[in-house]
Parts: C-alpha cells; structure tokens; sequence
C-alpha cells in the first residue's frame, strides 16, 4: 500500500468521503486510489477555485469536510479565493495540495513555488507530510484541526514520493481525528448579557452556527422576554428561512446605513457573530459600525457552544416561549423583470428544502425581505466577499445535500468561477442556476459613488460595464452541458423556476434586466 | 491630487502605460484616475488570472512591464497561477494591489487577508504605500524592482486611503526608476568556457534573454566553431523562429528521454538559462539531467548580458560567421486532422510577424519541428508550468505588439481562463485561437503513465476524461462575442486560419482532433 492509499483509507473512515478535484501529475497516485477506496467520491472540477468552493458548500450544509485535490502552488492559489470565503464561514476544509518529491525541491524546477507561504495566508493549519508511514496520522490531524471549532482550513501537502512511496506500519485500524467540544459560554458573561438585556437598550447579534431556525427561536424568546432586538450578521454562513423560521433583522452592509441601525444600541451581544465593522472604509465613515457608548458583550465567540450561551440567556431571563412567526405566503408576481419582482418570483417558488446559494450581489438586494414566508429552505451567503462563490458552492452544497439547490449569480460574479457550470452537469446535480443579466458590475458603479470616486469620464465607465459585448449566459451554460433558457419577463421566471425544480438535473436561467440595475 | 491620480502619473511617466484590470471597491480611485492620464490604458479583465497572464504576454512581446490592477488578497491569489509563470519567465510586471484602508485593518472586515504572504510566495519585491505623499517614489521603486534585471514580479499594495487622500508634495517631475545594467559575464567564467568547448564534448543551453534570432546566431558560430552542440531550454520565455533563424536543438520535457539527450556531454555552458533538472520527479528517474561527470558552467545567468558572453565565445574563438540556416517552407497538408498535420497547418500559415502563444500541452507537441522554415515569427511557452496562460498571454501579447497573435490552446487548459475570450472581443484584439479539442486531460494519462499510477478502474480514468459532457468550445467564444467556427479536417484548419489571419479582429477555431490523442 502507497501513501496515497493510506491517506483514501484515513480520510474515509473519519468520514471524509467526497473529494473535488483539480490533479495534476503530483497527484497521479490519489486518483489511482480512487479505484481501490470506493468510499471516496471524486468529483472533476475544471478550475481548482470550483473545487474549494464547493467544498465550502458542502460543509456548509453537511457540518462536515471534504476533501480538495489541488496540483502545486499554483493548484492552491487558484482555489484561494473561495477557501477564503470557506475560511470567513468558518467552516470545515481539507485541501490535500500535492507537492514536489522531497529530494526533487532542492533542484527549484520549473512548477517549484512556496505553497507553505500561499497556505499560511489562511490563518488554519498546515502540515507538509514528509514520509509515507506518517500519511495516515497527519491525515488524521488535518481533519481533526479542519473540525476545530471553530472549522477552519487544513491544508496537508503531499510530496509525490511520499504518495506513492511504501507504507511500512500498516494498522490495524485506521486513526481517528481527534475531535474538540464546543466551549462552554462564560458564566460570567451570560451573567452580564442578563443584566445589560434587563437594563439597557440592548440588541443580540446572531451569526456563525446561531441561525439555525431552533436557536433563532432561543434568540427571539430573549429578545421578546427583555424588549431587545435580535439582528443577524450580513453574511450568514447558513441560516434556516421561511414559514415557522424567526426572522432577524439583519444588519444593512452599507456602513452609512448601518450606523444607524445601531446607533441607538447600548448594548449588543455577540452570539456565534463578531463585532459590526465597515465591509469596507469609506471617506468620513467609520470603521466600527456601533457607537462608542456601546458595550458589546462577546458571549459565544465562534467555537463555543451558541445553543448553550442562548439557551442560559433564555432560562435565566424565564423567557417564555413565543409563538412561530406567520404571516401569507408570498404571492406569485407578474410583470416586469427587476430586482423586486426576481426576488419575489424567487420566493413564490422556493420548494421545502431548497438550500440557496446567493452572490446575486445588488441584483438579489431584496431577497431576503421577500422569503420570510416561503416554503422552509436554507440560505447561504458570500462570507468572506470574494467573488466567485456562488456556482461551486451550489454544487457542494448539492453533492452534500441531495436537495435542490438555486444558484443566484450575476453576470459579473459568475464569470470568476463559470467552469462549475460543467461539473454540474456531469455529475447531474439538482441545481437551478440563475444568472442576472445587468451587463454591468453594477455593484462598484455604487461603491464608485460611496467612496466619492465619480468622474464623467469614458475610460473609468468602462472598467465597470459589460456590455461591449454583452456575454451570452445562455450559451455559456449550454456549451457546459447545462441546459438552459432565457427569460425577460416575471411570468417567464417563475415558470422557468418551477420547470427546472420539477425536473432532476441542472438547469440554467438567465433573467434579463435592465442595464447597470442595482 | 490623489494618491491613485499620482501613481498614475509617475507610471506613465516612466512608460508603464497598460493596466489590465479586475478593479474592486478599494481601487475605484485608481479607475477614476484612468480619465485624466489618458496615456495610461485601462484594459478590463474578467478575472484575474486573465489580467496577470495578459501582463506577462505584454512584457515577454515588449520587454516592459504592464500594470495589473488587483483586487485586495483575492486578486492577488486569482492571478498568482500566471504570475507564477511570469516569474520563471523573467518578465518585469508590476502588480497594484488595492487593500482596505490603513486604519480599517485592525477590524478585521471579512475581506481582509494576509496580501504581504501571498505577494511574498512570489519571490520578487513588495511593499505596501503607507502615506498619499510616499506614492510617487513607491511606484518608481517598484517600477525599477520590476525591471531588475532579471524581471521580476513587483507587488506594490495601494491601501484606499492612501488612494484617495490628498498628495501635498506634488513634484515638478514625477520620479524616474533607477535601472540597473545587466551583469558583465565573468572573465575567468569566459576562458573555462573557451577551454571546454575546444577540449572536451560540449554543449551550449541557450535560454532566457539568448534565444533572439541575433544570439541563436551567435552561438550557433560557437558551436560550429567547436563542435559544440547548440540546445535551447525546454519552455522559452519569447523566441525567434522560423526562416533565417537558427533552430536549436531543444531539451526534452520528458526526463527519461531527456537525461540520454545529454548523457553525453563533457560540459554544459549555461547561456541565459538554468542548469537542467526534471519538470517533475518521477520513480527510478533522476532529478538533474545531466550527468555527474558533466562539468556544467553557469557563463550568463539571468540578469547577466547573454549577448556579450556570446560575443566573448565567439571573439575568443574566433569563430567565423555561419550562413543563415535554410530550407523549404513547409507545405500545406491536408486530410485527417492529427496532432502532425495540426502543427503543419500552423506552420504552413504563419504570416510573418506572428506570435505564438503556445499552452496545447500534448496537442501541439509537433510545433517545434514544424516551424523551422516557416516565415519568422516568434514563440511563447509554458514557462512555469502554470496552466492558464495561453489566452491571457495572448491577450496581452496583442496588446503589446500590436501583430497577430495566435494561441494553441488545449480544452483541458483553456478552461482554467477562458474569460479572456472577452476582453479579446471587446479590445478587438488581432488574436487567433486555436482550441484543440481531444476532450481529455491527455497530458495526465501520459504523466499517470510515467509515475507508474495506472490502473483499469473506472473512477480514475473519470478523472483525466473531459467527455461526459463534451465542452461546445466555440459556444464558449461566441458567447464571449468572439466569432468562431469548428474544423475537423486539416484543409479546414489551413483555411480558418488563413481566414483569421486575413480578418482584423479575434476568431476562434476548435480543432476537432481524435479522442485522447496525445
């Protein structure tokens, strides 16, 4: 038995069963295990970014890593940017990045770079494993430190000789990753929420794995029992929504709006979240997005036990129960297609189960309003804010799930990590992409206003529009193998939405706005 | 004036007058700087990777750097796989780097990342601006870092703040880069190479700067001269090519056939290029190509002047001038389109002045050969082993140039930065793509072959196959709003490219070639 064998057989039965590739030749000798290790699925991206973001996907709604394969330097570095976001999500990840032989390095041959450097970047864990016999024991190590908790990124690179090089010490059985608890709220700090939730102007601010539709029911019979206000982060990792789900306000991503929101607040209380800062500075704005008279009370950091820091508050403040929010389902819109009636047509549709994966960036600002009493689904949000999330998410989130998934992308976004389009298609996955067609990177004209950098110029006009030519959406999923269609019209959304939902497979759907729609 | 209106001013100023650009929020003041210094030229770009590559293209044609304007750490990591390749390449490139604003950093935003660890695994220069008045000598120091000699990659970080904020130095002339002279060959380095070209069973590897149609002259009278043998390194930055230019032998990529390529020698003379290793390791195969009792001397190393170690060997020698190399041009081939009758078909075409952006892998394997009497033009290869770089280079060789260029793209590697597609359509860039479709990773079943990873197993052999579904690549173009058109025989290569090459403007051409064919 190789190395690479040894490591299939750890990572399987710590339960790390799927892994998205992108290999190259120092990675030969894990694709051959693949034909001995039938627990792992292997799943062929085009383009290593479509690999970690669908592993990002799928942890999300799995709890559980996957596996990258990612060739060298340059394998990492492309797949950096979505385990940027999978890092922001705090979430589970294993990249397995093959590496030259170790006797080869010192020859610096042409793909030789220093990956430790690109790995150290993700601020998780990293180990080099240097001889086939501690395959399996690293291997072990990286799923536990992916696990955390909090999850983070681990990153275990595979030298070539150390893949197919002979394990010696085969066990009996295979190690197990150590896994850590959740921490434990604070006593001292649950004591503090109470006080300042009974006495103060005081908000809760939910995040990280505290939106779930249970611990969003814990958040909301606080904040009725006490008058405070329950608000959720920006960016959810994943959250439950819809009919019978609470539904927080959420905190606004503009800073200029945000500051606001919270100035009023005299205390905020972090459960699963961090404290509010500008996703960006702008000129004359500031950073932190409370006010300086606000305590923010940090009572469950991400990797402590959210359940049990709402659950204290709850049966220390004797907090009743409260009814499940209701309200009418949302009604099936007509008429012109914009960012109003795509959200609405969105949220008419949505089957019980759906897992949305949204980086429909301006073009999908109002959905979130419109879904409060659709059908029960789960959302899934771009934490870490950069582009290119959306499609591989989808599909990791549909290899993990079984579920349908819809893909809410614009056409700026959706170019950064297109190749996803394919796996999808190969591997028939339930996924309705939407693809928003405003022919624009309509969130920067917006951005361009906030930081004061408006000119009339044509040259800066430029770098911001994408309609010289426009892109064929259309006819870049078709090319992929994911059928797909063109609407102009709500009517046409909607029953474009329902055509793919009713039928297995991908399908894609372009939804034609008007140009440069935020 | 703003510190991004002063970097543009003092880039211009010292002749940097591209920057291909995937901007985000950070760098919109950079882009509104784009409409009052007109002589810099904003090229849009839908993903990083494109713009790195397009930059690389820009300076292997040129022998100047051009900007790339990046997007915080995701940009940078977006574009690090071709800035991979334009660090073994040589090339000077200058990358700005917006990053959140000096006082926002310690919040900790979701977009925040370690851009000093990702810019340092590029091994070149970095430095972040910290102050609006320090802009100016920033990017003039970097500018000359880029240079070197040898090129390398300069990562100059813009934080917003210093992009927007107010220069109160202005000079009266923005700052010139200091530029340093290429290194004099050694004297004594100089007479060992005399000694072993006349006394021992010697070689000449010519790479780097060396391999322009003046030097391969040169040291082809070295080694007629001699006896010497005349070799070129395997994956050259930018050379001459075709009638009236030496055609050196060229290393193997493949170690096994390489290392009896040079099993001979007595010495190795290393002329702009690196002592000769593996491309990868493989069981049971060296690392270093040479053999031990290979006396290998290192006369001209990057960023020494490989002209006047040429003209020390021939003035030492006093090697007489050899006639210009000729023969017949090739001639058109017709019938079954094959990897062969391919490189015919390109080499039957060439119009003079054509560049060659070459990244077709196995498919264009026969290239080297065909080429020796077509009309002159040059080539452009792999560098660093990165895959992504032939439409990217491409684009940016045109940009350069202002000629046709033609790229040899593979489906397996044209997926990995198609979205260059675009910003050819949309520049109306003189580039010609030939996609060759064999609708498999064909470099990886050769490579499985060599690492001894085979095995008959479908799960593996699903990992190296493109088929299921098959990629429409000229559905890919023409959404991109590149026109394009698919040849299966060689005639219809022989006139899409005669076609291309007689229409302004890109045009895509997929190849139809056998299944798997390597």
């Amino acid at each position: 038995m190789n190395g690479a064998h040894a490591l299939l057989k750890t990572l399987t039965h710590n339960n790390v069963t799927t892994c998205f590739a992108n290999p190259g030749t120092s990675e030969m000798h894990f694709v051959a295990g693949l034909d001995d290790v039938s627990e792992m699925r292997g799943i062929l991206c085009l383009f290593e970014g479509v690999a970690t973001g669908a592993a990002d996907g799928y942890a999300r709604v799995t709890g559980r890593p996957a596996a990258t394969l990612l060739h060298l330097g340059p394998g990492l570095a492309n797949g950096w940017a979505n385990l940027h976001n999978a890092r922001r999500a705090r979430v589970p990840l294993l990249n397995i990045v093959g590496d030259h032989a170790t006797y080869h390095t010192q020859y610096d041959s042409p793909l030789q770079s220093d990956i430790a450097a690109i790995a150290s970047s993700l601020k998780g864990w990293q180990r080099s494993t240097q001889s086939p016999n501690e395959v399996a024991q690293d291997a072990a190590d990286a799923v536990s430190a992916a696990y955390g908790p909090p999850g983070r990124i681990a990153t275990l690179v595979l030298p070539a000789n150390v893949s197919w090089g002979e394990v010696t010490n085969e066990p009996n059985e295979w190690p197990l990753a150590s896994r850590v608890s959740l921490a434990e709220p604070d006593e001292h700090l649950i004591g503090q929420s109470i006080n300042v939730l009974r006495t103060k102007k005081a908000a809760l601010l939910v995040g990280g794995d505290a939106v779930t539709g249970e611990r969003l029911a814990l958040a909301q019979r606080v904040a009725h029992a006490t008058g405070a206000r329950l608000i959720m982060e920006t960016f959810p990792t994943i959250m439950d929504r819809g009919a019978g789900v609470v539904s927080p306000e959420r905190l606004i991503y503009l800073s200029e709006f945000a500051i606001p929101q919270l100035q009023d607040l005299e205390a905020l209380i972090l459960i699963g979240s961090t404290a509010p800062v500008g996703f960006f500075a702008h000129p004359d704005v500031k950073s932190r997005l409370t006010s300086d008279q606000c305590e923010v009370i940090d009572l469950a950091p991400p990797g402590c036990d959210t359940s049990a820091a709402l659950r204290a508050l709850v049966d220390g403040l004797e907090a009743p129960v409260v009814a499940s929010p209701s309200g009418e389902g949302p009604g099936v819109p007509h008429g012109e297609l914009t960012s109003q009636s795509l959200a609405a047509a969105v949220a008419a549709t949505i089957p019980e189960g759906l897992i949305i994966a949204d980086e429909s960036i301006t073009g999908g600002i109002h959905l979130y309003g419109a879904t409060q009493f659709s059908l029960p689904h789960r959302l899934m949000t771009l934490s870490g804010g950069s582009i290119g999330f959306g499609l591989p998410s989808a599909v990791g989130a549909a290899v993990g799930s079984g579920q349908r998934v819809l893909a809410l992308e614009a056409d700026g976004s959706m170019m950064y990590t297109l190749q996803a389009l394919w796996t999808m298609a190969r591997e028939s996955l339930d996924v309705t992409v939407v693809g928003l067609s405003n022919r624009s990177y309509a969130i920067l004209t917006l951005e361009r206003q906030r930081v004061g950098a408006v000119t009339d110029g044509l040259a800066s006009q430029r770098m911001l529009e994408l309609d010289n030519p426009t892109i064929d959406l259309c006819a870049l999923a078709s090319a992929q193998g994911v059928p797909s269609t063109r609407v102009t019209t709500t009517d046409e959304l909607v029953s474009a939405l329902q055509r793919s939902y009713a039928t297995p497979g991908p399908m894609f759907i372009e939804a034609v706005l008007p140009k440069g729609l935020t």
